[in-house]
């Protein structure tokens, strides 16, 4: 372990984070929204805490960095974002509670989207793109992440990307990354200028189309407005976000290689087909589902449907309608989406489509095993055979998935959650969606949580978000073993 | 494929049923109950259709059998069994349609325990000898199963048990079948008979003891009360119980052993251990979680937490008490057991614990391959490397096992069933525990099921029962191709 080294890096991310607050920031002085204290404040706090630690550590020279200190880096530094985060919601007042602050904050840095603000209209203009912000940034984080950190890692199967563009060779986690990171925040940042132009162009106010751009790309789900996006009514912007959403939900190396001219590239990946066609098929069963039920025209009930598979299965979370009273079939659905999650590479929580299919072809494997017991098979995927070690680092991860889904549920049921809020509200912060089911639903928050109970999701927020391993290594003691 | 054998071993097995039907007829004529009529026409139609087929078939060598072989008579094995079994429910008009009198027929040779009847109490004595027997049966049949025809099957990782006594080299199907049933079934009947006893000499009628031993020791749960166990509200019959129960939840191997004299085995095999602990665990959870909120007596809490936890993870399904109204720590405790499941080997459904145990630490080692990448390790039981084949079979099996329970709750979702009785609904007959919660929680049945929702249980009572592939491979091209 490299100790100073970790502490640069933290240091470096605390800078940036304090620069970060300077938009917010200028947008309070513009609006006159009474949050410029607080900003500033912030900001001092932010960036003196940063400077000073870089100042301290700053002589280290970078060795060769390991995997424990690839652990390290990632996992503290979600969780320093987190905590730096919330001093803008504690210095305005408008989270004076330090659990609550830290829950917002970090659902803004995991890009979950769940929320404790019950009153979210009447909030400074400055705090709400603040949120926006921590979804922005947070999903940046992510890009690298799960494209360049975690491949090297070797976490939960995505080893299987070591190979991907944009940097062809990721054997070495230190000089790779620059460039990599360079490169993807440029297309997330394209992207996230275009969605803000169409929404504008829809008629959304500048600082509406700002913020909801900066939580559509994390595929976070923070909204302006306390219905989300179910307050615009609007068929067009229900039509931007689900399309960006759907973006968002994609491997960013493809989005790279759409732009370098790979015209056919979404249609061509495996992985992307399965994830729009199972975006399209469970659209199909939501709409049949509820038309008839809940909606009286098909129009709407496939709006309504493509919209919350859309934002669900891509765990952002936008709302436009309270699913939480639509039949067991969408429910389950829905519930199944949370698990399911976007593809790999993306913004997105959850599980993801690669796991899945893996996954499935691997117990199809085992049919025909029992047939022909002495046959050497492989599980294949795009026709190239999948290294075994990657199908063992994807079993764990489902394991341990599915075992802190069930233990996160246990404990949520025992502060006195009825069974859906208690079973939703893990899948929803686990798998970083946000909103859930019956208390937790998407026109309900998640401030009457318990307080034990918001530590809990915290919790599950961060480990959903660093695809679990990242954060449960750091509790073995091995891990801090020399 | 050889046909003509799989034909005149379920010929013999229709025999065998047919044969067994003789002991309700006795018990009709003796209580002059009305039945004997329809266990007459039954025996009749069972054993002549298995004699005539017999004579057809007889003249056939046995030649080496085959995997697919295996597979088959398994499966038609048991959907034949639940054919047969509906005749005396037909006959006698006490199950008067045939998707019911199926449902009950197969929850009976597959020991769930579900039932479709409301009004138990009134029926005839020889057809409440007749549920209690096809799950006795069905015991049987899972014991020979699981420890001597899915081993050399290789399915769900049961090959682990090829090396268990009391056949010591089980690798090749036929030979040693018959002296690995004999022996076992030996083991079965006599602690049958034990518990019949106790249950007498508490003073349950004899009736009664038989019928609930009948259903104890194949993890059935068909009780002779509408109020299941619960009616009678008797200490020492629900202790008795739960230590059958838990017997039946051990893995019959260790009973052989046992008896020839290994005192400590129960103590020495490791998923014994960790089956007797989470027992242990999860009884005192749920004590804590229902004393004080639903009992006011620490003595009542833990009577009925003891029982519940046993006979849900064991998936027997007797109930003492309404747990639908438990607090959700309790229901969801419960559910996990119906997925946790009793030992391997046991006739117990679910996952099973030597499952989850290879599962959890898989997951567990993965932790260690991030901290050092270029380790190799294996994962061990009891001292043991468990070979990568059993391993891949085991997460074959929790994938489509988890696969199927969501697609089973979709399916019933969308029959009208509410969230909470879709999904315990297919978790109870996918795990072969029998009540679940909601609309078919303890108080409730399955009578108000919509028809295809009741085949949909009954295929999942099957898929569960012959651990899933057995079934499955069925539906696979390849396994008809010559």
């Amino acid at each position: 372990m490299h100790w100073r080294i970790i502490v640069k890096f933290t240091a470096i991310l605390a800078l940036f984070l304090g620069l970060s607050m300077l938009g917010p920031l200028l947008v309070s002085l513009y609006y006159h929204d009474g949050g410029s204290r607080a900003f500033l404040f912030s900001i001092l706090t932010t960036m003196g805490g940063g400077l000073i630690t870089y100042l301290l550590a700053r002589k280290t020279a970078t060795p060769q960095l390991g995997h424990r200190d690839g652990v390290a880096i990632v996992s503290f530094g979600w969780i320093l974002a987190g905590l730096f985060g919330t001093l803008p919601y504690l210095f305005s007042g408008t989270i004076p509670d330090f659990t609550d602050a830290c829950f917002e904050s970090l659902s803004g840095f995991t890009t979950t989207g769940a929320s404790i603000l019950t009153r979210i209209e009447g909030l400074p203009e400055s705090i709400l793109l603040w949120r926006s912000l921590t979804q922005w940034l947070g999903g940046m984080g992510i890009i690298v992440l799960s494209i360049a950190i975690l491949p090297f890692l070797g976490v939960g199967g995505m080893q299987l990307y070591k190979a991907e563009i944009p940097s062809p060779i990721v054997d070495k986690l230190k000089p790779r990354i620059s460039e990599t990171a360079k490169t993807l925040w440029k297309v997330y940042t394209l992207i996230t200028v275009i969605q803000i132009v169409l929404l504008a162009a829809g008629g959304m106010t500048l600082f509406d189309a700002v913020c909801h751009a900066f939580c559509t790309m994390p595929t976070g789900g923070f909204s302006t407005r306390n219905a989300s996006v179910a307050a615009y009514d609007n068929a067009y912007f229900d039509t931007v976000l689900v399309v960006f959403m759907l973006l968002a939900g994609i491997n960013f190396s493809l989005h790279y290689r759409l732009l370098k001219g790979e015209w056919r590239i979404f249609g061509n990946d495996p992985e992307c087909r399965v994830f729009l066609g199972i975006v399209a098929a469970l659209t199909l069963l939501v709409t049949m589902d509820i038309y008839g039920t809940v909606y009286d025209s098909l129009d709407k009930a496939f709006r309504y449907a493509v919209f919350q598979v859309s934002s669900i299965i891509t765990t952002t979370g936008f709302a436009t309608a309270d699913y939480d009273q639509w039949p067991a079939l969408s429910q389950i659905t829905l519930l199944a989406c949370m698990f399911l999650g976007a593809m790999a590479g993306s913004t997105g929580g959850g599980i993801k489509i690669m796991r899945i299919m893996l996954l499935a072809r691997h117990s199809y494997q085992e049919i025909f095993r029992i047939i022909h017991p002495h046959a050497v098979t492989t599980v294949k995927i795009g026709g190239k055979a999948v290294p075994g070690d990657v199908l063992t680092s994807i079993w764990g991860f489902f394991i341990l998935y599915v075992g802190l889904f069930l233990v996160g549920s246990l404990i949520m049921a025992s502060l006195g959650l009825d069974l859906v809020s208690a079973f939703s509200s893990v899948a929803a912060t686990l798998g970083n969606i946000g909103p859930g089911l019956a208390l937790v639903g998407p026109v309900q928050n998640y401030a009457a949580i318990p307080l034990l109970g918001k530590w809990v999701l915290i919790v599950c927020m961060l480990l959903g978000r660093l695809e679990i391993y990242t954060v449960i290594v750091l509790l073995v003691p091995e891990y801090w073993r020399k």
